[in-house]
């Protein structure tokens, strides 16, 4: 397979955008990741788009992507939706990485886009037809579940889940594009905002929000003309699968496989990042992750946040963008965004929480309902 | 590239089943291809999914693929949803394809399958927020101006329209997985079936159905261990587009660039085809596609039809499964069982309906909203 690079990424702002059509979202994000590599719709061969609201409940009935990205001018090249819930827009990148490294393509885009506001339709976390559905487990019921496992089990505290809201709340305000008004919050804000399921409050859990983010790649050889400063994709691992052991609901099997699959296409381990975006969704969610990752030991998650490692200045920064906890998880665009995020940092341009440098970085989502029910997971590692 | 050969393919009945669930259907036609290219689960390196409505207003929210294929024993392997509407499951394939010829996977699976039936939520044939939609130009709509336009431009005549569908529901007859019950029907009949939209009648319109197909698809290499009757796939080229002229509605820029495209990737031509399943979603739809892929002169596709030569027996039959008017339109699920019967065409295995010493086919379906609004198209071209 060939190497490819990164060569434009682009994000619109993420918020509560109510009057802001899914195709505006999606072409803006677009044009910005073109503006940012150089180049224009024409030189575009092929492009993924990651979406998973958009349906038959929308204004959208079918070719999804067609309908948002011909508004950037994508028009007469194979284009095509993906979906893989919370880890659709990651899995659009994944797409795109294979159609260059596999000399099918030279210049690939992945868009990743979301509408969540203003509109009716079920609540993002309707829950199919599982026993979980049936007992009402949502994502917020399903995650405290976690929490308190992991608080028993390991002795996680309530104050450690608020760490990691506290951290990802102040990357969150040195981000522009960052759906959370920039202020601080302390951990008495987290515990007294109202409790959603306990022991998660509201600002354990992340925001509605609507955005897109979109990424360019490139060959290696074609890619000198485009940018001097080439991010390599080292890795763009995805899994399937559904839990081996249920009693064990704070250890999920599939991101260790996503991880390690990543690490070793990628020919690193987890001692050389220099940072990781994390998939976020709940305070708890972040701690879990950087454990089934391989980022620290299980069980360390919640003393790690504590000892202030994993915030800007750290030894270690996680989720420097302020995560989906405080940038904001317009579902497919998260992933885009990530792997955003981690361009601007692997090139030195992130500005006030620039990670210094930094010469690779993890970026991870994960989609689906995660207890007995079947998901995916994807771990995208990039490097300069 | 490599050469990537189909070594399986399944498929379901398809028909009207309320009562049996989309995951019911998905594996049913993955187990049939495992069975039928003599491997099992562990076997397939990579899979995809196509499918169009499953969605926010279903019961399934997410992870729409794992859920369907976890059934089938697919449990740990990356596995992504495609969607591009109608061109769903051909994406898929396409996809799946991709993946086996560059190198990445030597065995991969795709899959197509929709439920329409025992669901509520808007029609199929809803359009979006388009000036045809809020004119309430659904497909039948679309297609009767199409078919207006041809008679008035060519001089195709009703009975000519009519004609496609007692072809293609002779061939259903001969088609035990066909949805439409087997037996024949006269110019009569179609022309005193309900009116949907002048001059298209109920007979003149594919059915709504449920359904899924299956393909497993492997390096040439590693097929030898799996077939003796390897069919190879030429191309599976994937375009997408607008109309360039809205005024010569009968005429598609789109399948005219995807058959050019798989025809220049397989190294063969028109003339080198012994049969094609194309998207007669509609009878005009037939005709008008056979002459934008280039099987007959543009005009000509009424006159070809009424000439017998389409139909089995003749010299070049078009959709002798029953095609989607008569064998069923599961929107997912269309591309890969046009997929599944040129398989079994290509190896001298569809009985009744065999195209003798047929040993080239091409599959075609576009997708999307097509008067002005945009679309996909995907041809796939399979030989021995």
């Amino acid at each position: 397979m060939r190497s490819v690079v990164v060569i434009g990424v682009g994000m619109t702002k993420f918020g509560k955008f109510p009057e802001i059509p899914v195709e505006q979202l999606g072409r803006e994000a677009a044009r910005d990741a073109m503006k940012d590599a150089g180049l224009g719709p024409k030189d575009i061969q092929v492009a993924y788009l990651g979406n998973l609201t958009e349906g038959r409940d929308t204004g959208h009935n079918s070719c999804v992507a067609q309908e948002i990205l011909r508004g950037a001018g994508l028009l007469e090249i194979p284009i095509t939706r993906v979906e893989n819930a919370c880890a659709s827009g990651s899995s659009a990148f994944r797409e795109a990485w294979m159609a260059v490294a596999s000399g099918f393509y030279d210049i690939a885009m992945a868009v990743g886009v979301e509408k969540l506001t203003g509109r009716g339709g079920a609540p993002l976390g309707r829950v199919g037809d599982t026993i979980e559905g049936v007992a009402g487990l949502a994502p917020p019921g399903m995650w405290a579940m976690r929490a308190q496992k992991h608080m028993a089990q390991y002795g996680t505290t309530v104050e450690q889940l608020a760490m990691v809201a506290v951290k990802n709340r102040r990357h969150a305000k040195l981000n522009p594009r960052a759906a959370l008004a920039p202020k601080e919050i302390t951990i008495e804000d987290v515990r007294n905002s109202p409790m959603i399921a306990y022991p998660l409050t509201l600002f354990d859990s992340c925001p509605t929000t609507d955005g897109g983010a979109a990424a360019i790649l490139c060959s290696e050889e074609l890619a000198k003309r485009y940018t001097t400063k080439p991010v390599y994709v080292g890795a763009a691992a995805l899994v399937s699968g559904t839990y081996k052991n249920l009693r064990d609901i704070a250890v999920n099997e599939l991101e260790r496989r996503a991880s390690k699959e990543a690490f070793e296409r990628a020919g690193i381990g987890p001692q050389d990042l220099d940072l990781a975006e994390v998939h976020d969704c709940f305070t708890i969610a972040e701690i879990v992750r950087i454990e089934n990752l391989g980022l620290c030991p299980e069980g360390e998650g919640g003393r790690w946040v504590a000892s202030g490692e994993t915030q800007l200045g750290g030894k270690f920064p996680i989720n420097p963008s302020g995560g989906l906890l405080c940038k904001g998880h317009p579902v497919g665009a998260t992933g885009v965004a990530q792997v955003a995020e981690l361009v601007w940092q692997l090139r030195g341009e992130a500005r006030a929480r620039q990670v210094q440098g930094a010469k690779a970085g993890l970026a991870h989502c994960s989609g689906g309902f995660i207890g007995g029910d079947t998901g995916a997971s994807v771990v995208i590692i990039l490097k300069r």
